[in-house]
């Protein structure tokens, strides 16, 4: 944290909204997931997502950044859920991957169409489509490489991972399934159970032999996490399965205070909404601003609860001295919304336009990359 | 029936037993299972277990006939739950294959491997060894072809019958399970899953195209066939899903009148028995003797209620006259228990001897039908 002196005198200062994450202490002190900022010293070039903080806890990531030291082989497994347009949300967990693949990490994606499919009752053939057009083809325009990447569709596995679906089956009870979720239904239990193959069966001798796995999740996933670590230490020694690392980044607010989510697509811009749709949108957000000009020239704006800022923090400025500089000129008083969200447009339509660009032709990629369903 | 005057005056004679099958009458009422007798005069040669009444119910049936007889392709589909020694009593749904596999059925043999490790909680090199050693062994030495046959274990198969596994989750509810099994739990949702996608799969274009599929069970069956067929239904538009036919066999009583049993080996003859095991244990089974040799000369015997006369009648006479008689000499108090038992001895020994040679040749034949999962 930061101290300086603003108009309202001395205040405690947040640029990388830290602050926000105390909402997460309980995950800290309750569930025992540890703080990110920990192993930032052991990250020879974090992120701008890990140095501001929008990644903000884990668990064994410590043993993950050892086995990368040691040269070991290390995975990161994520699920796609292939529901809906994407949106800068998304972008975020997209540009984690793609930072991971770059210092030497394999990358595996799982399309959950079960899921969408049985919990979300999708239509199959539109998941499949916007699992391809949206989800993997936005990978590839954000930068995704083809090396060291598989990805696939959970319904178009082989025999090894499901026989891992079935066999977790054994070891896992339904009063568990109700204590963490809330219910059992058969759909559920498929999803879940696909979830934890999802997750551990990278360490078979069938996909590669063992290597180390983490999964970046919102904290909200943490449930799926500790039951999938559950289930490994329960087939620690019939199938030699071990815990995955995990680690825990914090949510985009949506455009309008509420939650980001595509089914609600004023809360987000979609990276493939047309442009002046996604400058309307970004326009209309919601800011830190106060009442009046003058009371906000006089008391200063408040960044942390700015989706604007958010808009600089997650996405739009890499370098951390530029996100400073608007942070403090906007506590000062001296950055007005106006200026700002002009600002921000115009740096979003510059990269939307460039992402648009790639995106068309990462769509014939997509098809490439991924054995697809037939049905 | 047939009438005939025995030292007790006109009684109604039930040689193929069908009065045992009184007890399955309201399966015809309230299940709408309609009486296999009704199809015989449509079967060329039926076998001795159709003649004889062991198959005595059936659904749609009479669709599978006309389809055989359309020449449109047929498949028998039976599971295999690999938890213990073969006895006769399963010997009697392996002649039931053979048969059909003989008239040109398509056979296809699943190894519930899957539904053993996960409810049965069998350990897997256990159940695989079970597998290979006692079902596939003794179905090959007691005459199953290796042409028209599929063999596979649950956990060994391919992305679109998985994918089946997870579809179906959405469509079934945990009511529905609570409502058949008495109980919800993620094992019992994977293994009943599994067996929906064992029935219907072979429907699939990825396994050669539509077919006809029917699956020979116990009474006791009929929940689960009645759940798939209503899965069938759910996925007729989507997925171009039928109800599979079924077909219903009484079960041999066991040796001491109670049920046969491989985790009871006092109750059955297992065909992998030493020879001086299996004749003391069937000297010793229970029959339809009277309390004294007078009494039986006079009143007769109760074929009906002796497990000798079942093992004649499912298994070592397969000459319906040569059955007929010692029917009615037992009846006529001609045919006494101890002459009875030894003839059946040295009938089922003989037919042992024999069996079990081919067995020790089909042992190594056995992991050649079959891809044996790793794990």
């Amino acid at each position: 944290m930061l101290k300086l002196n603003s108009n309202g005198g001395e205040i405690k200062l947040d640029p990388w909204g830290y602050s926000q994450i105390a909402d997460y202490e309980k995950l800290f002190s309750l569930f025992g997931i540890r703080p990110f900022k920990e192993l930032l010293p052991k990250i020879k070039n974090p992120n701008h997502l890990m140095r501001r903080g929008v990644i903000f806890g884990h668990r064994d990531f410590d043993q993950i950044l050892n086995a990368l030291e040691r040269g070991e082989k290390v995975a990161l497994l994520t699920g796609f859920m292939p529901s809906g347009k994407l949106h800068f949300g998304h972008k975020m967990l997209m540009d984690q991957i793609i930072y991971y693949q770059s210092i030497g990490v394999d990358i595996i994606l799982a399309i959950a169409d079960i899921e969408a499919y049985a919990v979300r009752r999708m239509e199959r053939k539109e998941l499949i489509r916007i699992a391809l057009e949206e989800y993997i083809a936005n990978a590839l325009a954000l930068g995704l490489q083809k090396k060291n990447l598989r990805i696939y569709f959970q319904s178009n596995m082989e025999a090894p991972y499901y026989r891992l679906v079935g066999m977790f089956s054994q070891k896992v009870t339904a009063a568990e399934f109700s204590a963490i979720y809330g219910e059992i239904s058969p759909a559920k239990v498929i999803a879940v159970l696909h979830q934890a193959a999802d997750i551990l069966h990278p360490m078979l001798e069938e996909y590669g032999g063992y290597k180390h796995v983490f999964v970046p999740v919102g904290a909200d996933q943490d449930p799926h996490l500790r039951f999938t670590r559950d289930i490994a230490d329960r087939f620690s020694g019939e199938l030699d399965l071990r815990r995955p690392a995990s680690t825990y980044h914090r949510f985009m607010t949506g455009l309008d205070g509420g939650k980001m989510s595509s089914s609600r697509p004023e809360s987000a811009i979609f990276l493939s909404d047309p442009l002046e749709v996604s400058a309307s949108k970004l326009m209309k957000a919601i800011t830190g601003g106060r009442a009046t000009v003058e009371e906000q020239r006089r008391l200063g704006g408040e960044p942390e609860k700015c989706s604007i800022y958010e808009m600089y923090l997650y996405h739009l400025l890499s370098n951390d001295a530029d996100l400073l500089d608007i942070y403090t000129r906007c506590r000062q008083g001296k950055l007005l919304c106006g200026e700002d969200k002009k600002m921000a447009v115009e740096k979003m339509i510059k990269w939307l336009e460039e992402h648009q660009r790639k995106l068309e032709k990462a769509k014939n990629e997509a098809e490439k990359l991924v054995d697809v369903p037939r049905f």
